[in-house]
């Protein structure tokens, strides 16, 4: 295994090929590491001007008076084979190859990648890339990315990502939401894994104690046998939540021409990664949804849902997915039933799942929060999922109290809410954020990710690391 | 076939149970109609108050000096019986009783179901509900519902729910949307269909000339053979979506506690929905972004994609769900590989899905427009799926040009649009806003509404209606 930490956790590092133009990625990564206060030494190297962004410019890091530890390559890939001797004389730790253009094109390029290989085994630098966008630790103030992120949130999660720009763009859409945000602790953009891999970044995630769940965006699996091996330890202790894209021949086939990854048999592969306890997610909104409620909530401890809904219409959609996903309606029991006819109109005798619409005209508060009180606290529900209708006609004020109170009362049960409506779905969303409560954009995302949570679970539960293959 | 144009296009109208108080129904369904410019008559009813939202109000219908078409009941249903008989009286034409508490609460709702299914089929007055919301009749100014809506879109859409509240919440959050707004012309919650359903509506969206697309969500099917015969006629003129839950056991267990809907066979119920030619959507997201993908685009000509991508990863992926869904990358023509060799780095040979991220290098513009362009013009591209990296590192100015440009060349060719990303994607969401060119959130849920409008293409170029059915 080899150590990721220096790459990690740099007390200093140079920016090779830094620029003074705005629209260029060696400005952009130079700022966003400075923007994030990057507590260690920052050298920007560029021959042709004095300063950078307030830092003293070095026309090379042999220039450099102090130590690098990291060094980043901000330079077409041609010019990085004769800098790598001035790495070896300043004894550089790690380095960031960005460059694209390598076996992703081809024979050509992977003959370079093969050079440049040959160059970083021989320096004994740690390198990621090429073809990266840079990597994040929160924990050490260190944003090093070519698409600038002001406003990180850091968190439990620690991400890693096969493709550079791709994941760029996804953290560009995670951060810049206003509500139900994810923290992400770490975050490595692999690329062309010339050196440093997944396997790597697993083991360091694992060892990490800001870390509580992992997600990683795989195209090719650099070391097969290591990695399965490795993560059946890791899942013991913090789940793995994998998008292994490539599953199709034809998607096989663009993945090949896209990172030089070969093609695995994916009936093969998915069967892995079931044995060994790897969370897979079959698409991007997955993968996003599984990150949310991993982080989010506890495991649920059973299959019982309690299902709290405003419209007959959602209690029937979100029964067939119940269904479809391997749950039970929870039978609530006698207590619960009472409590919820107190405030049910004459007329409608409660049932499973409840449907509190009509029972609005007893109060919306009171509602809301006796209908998922008392169907939390029921001793048959292992997790509830409340389907709210956002509407004027249903608004009030505290719904913050309401799911404060429910995590009191319920610590170790999971607790999963879509919301349907306009105007007051952006109010109470606003309104319980900050909560850890995860909202979903769909039913079945919402309980996909419940089933994905549950599976970890009995995995968890049952299977202990097998003592021949760890 | 029953005529629900009597229900639709009054030229007056009464709400019985109109209040003053803002909390009630009775309130916000007068208002949402005053608000929302009706032009017809209207007579508020209410015993105990001279004047509503500026209307002048009546103790009873049978005081009001001029005709009334159309009366809202908005009372506890065991007052409407005695009601029924003023309307007779006041030779009303159609009603919309609103009150829940029916069949869909058990045996003794399902008998005041059936005396007042007696009263209206007596009185000869055509009746939704018990149980709904309303209806909206865009080409009447008529927006009729207890969840008030002030900035509704019109549209080629003619929407039917079964369930009053649930569509009214769907339809609050597609009309909150700022960009990515479809648009509705007629939208009808059938409630417990004590006399017009599903059936009738269809029947009326066929004829309608502001409807193209006709979307259905349903719990139960009243007259199932009436409507799946007609459907088999609808359907050669315009596409009809459906949402059908209750597949399961236990959906179907909620749907009868719902809206006292029978149990159907689903696996039958969906091979009829096939050989008819509806569309069905799996769940409400689908639906959604079906009721979009129909409602924007031409429908695809075959199943040959091209693919413009801003990131490798997003190929990988998208070649997956394209496979997954019957599509083939097509094969690009010699002249576009090359126009698009004009601007790839040197070191990129072009492939297919399309990775022009390096190539921005060349102009964030120039590229997105060439991008774009030359595939949707190569003679060998069905429909195109662009993906974008909504960027700081990609943002220019003139997107709208771009799309528009785009229809112009191709106004019979598809082109679907995925965007990750944070502020970019929201100024390039406003920028492409009002040309009909759909984003979806998920490239799983693009791909399938393409798979969703290839389907129904080939239906209709194939499956005539059937002359012993029709």
């Amino acid at each position: 295994m080899n150590d990721i930490s220096a790459l990690l956790e740099p007390r200093s590092l140079a920016v090779i090929g830094a620029s003074s133009k705005p629209e260029k990625s060696g400005h952009v990564l130079l700022k966003s590491i400075i923007v994030n206060n990057y507590q260690g030494k920052i050298y920007p190297i560029n021959p042709h001007t004095e300063e950078i962004l307030g830092h003293k410019a070095y026309k090379s890091i042999l220039d450099v008076p102090g130590d690098i530890d990291l060094v980043f390559f901000l330079l077409p890939g041609q010019y990085i084979g004769d800098l790598f001797d001035h790495c070896r004389q300043k004894n550089v730790k790690a380095a960031v190859i960005v460059a694209a253009g390598f076996s992703e094109i081809g024979a050509e390029g992977a003959e370079a990648e093969d050079k440049l290989r040959q160059l970083v085994q021989d320096s004994g630098i740690r390198c990621i890339g090429p073809n990266t966008i840079g990597f994040i630790n929160m924990q050490a103030n260190l944003v090093a990315s070519f698409v600038l992120f002001t406003n990180w949130q850091d968190g439990p999660i620690a991400l890693g990502a096969q493709s550079g720009i791709f994941g760029g763009a996804v953290a560009d859409e995670l951060m810049a939401r206003t509500v139900q945000r994810i923290g992400i602790c770490k975050s490595v953009a692999f690329g062309n894994k010339i050196d440093l891999d997944e396997t790597d970044f697993l083991e360091y995630a694992w060892k990490d104690p800001s870390t509580r769940v992992i997600a990683l965006h795989l195209e090719g699996l650099k070391r097969l046998r290591p990695f399965l091996s490795l993560a059946n330890r890791v899942k013991v202790d913090k789940p793995i939540i994998v998008l292994k894209p490539g599953r199709t021949d034809l998607g096989a086939r663009a993945s090949a021409s896209h990172t030089g990854s070969l093609a695995v048999d994916d009936e093969l592969l998915d069967h892995a990664f079931r044995q060994y306890g790897l969370v897979r997610a079959d698409d991007l909104s997955e993968f996003l949804d599984y990150m949310k409620a991993f982080s989010y909530q506890p495991l649920p401890p059973g299959n019982r849902i309690g299902l709290v809904t405003f419209s007959g219409a959602n209690g029937v959609m979100a029964s067939d997915e119940l269904r479809d996903h391997g749950f039970e309606l929870a039978n609530l029991t006698d207590s619960t039933l009472k409590r919820i006819r107190e405030f049910l109109p004459s007329w409608q005798p409660p049932s499973h799942p409840l449907d509190l619409w009509a029972a609005l005209e007893a109060g919306n508060r009171l509602v809301h929060e006796e209908g998922i009180l008392s169907v939390l606290n029921d001793e048959n529900t292992d997790a509830v999922l409340v389907i709210l209708l956002a509407l004027s006609n249903a608004d009030f004020d505290g719904m913050r109290e309401i799911y404060q109170t429910a995590r009191q009362q319920q610590p170790d049960k999971p607790i999963f809410t879509v919301m349907l409506g306009g105007e007051v779905k952006q109010k109470w969303l606003k309104d319980i954020d900050g909560l850890d409560m995860p909202v979903f954009e769909s039913t079945r995302l919402a309980i996909k990710s419940l089933q994905a949570m549950r599976w970890y679970s009995r995995i968890r539960e049952q299977i202990k690391p097998d003592p021949v293959i760890s």
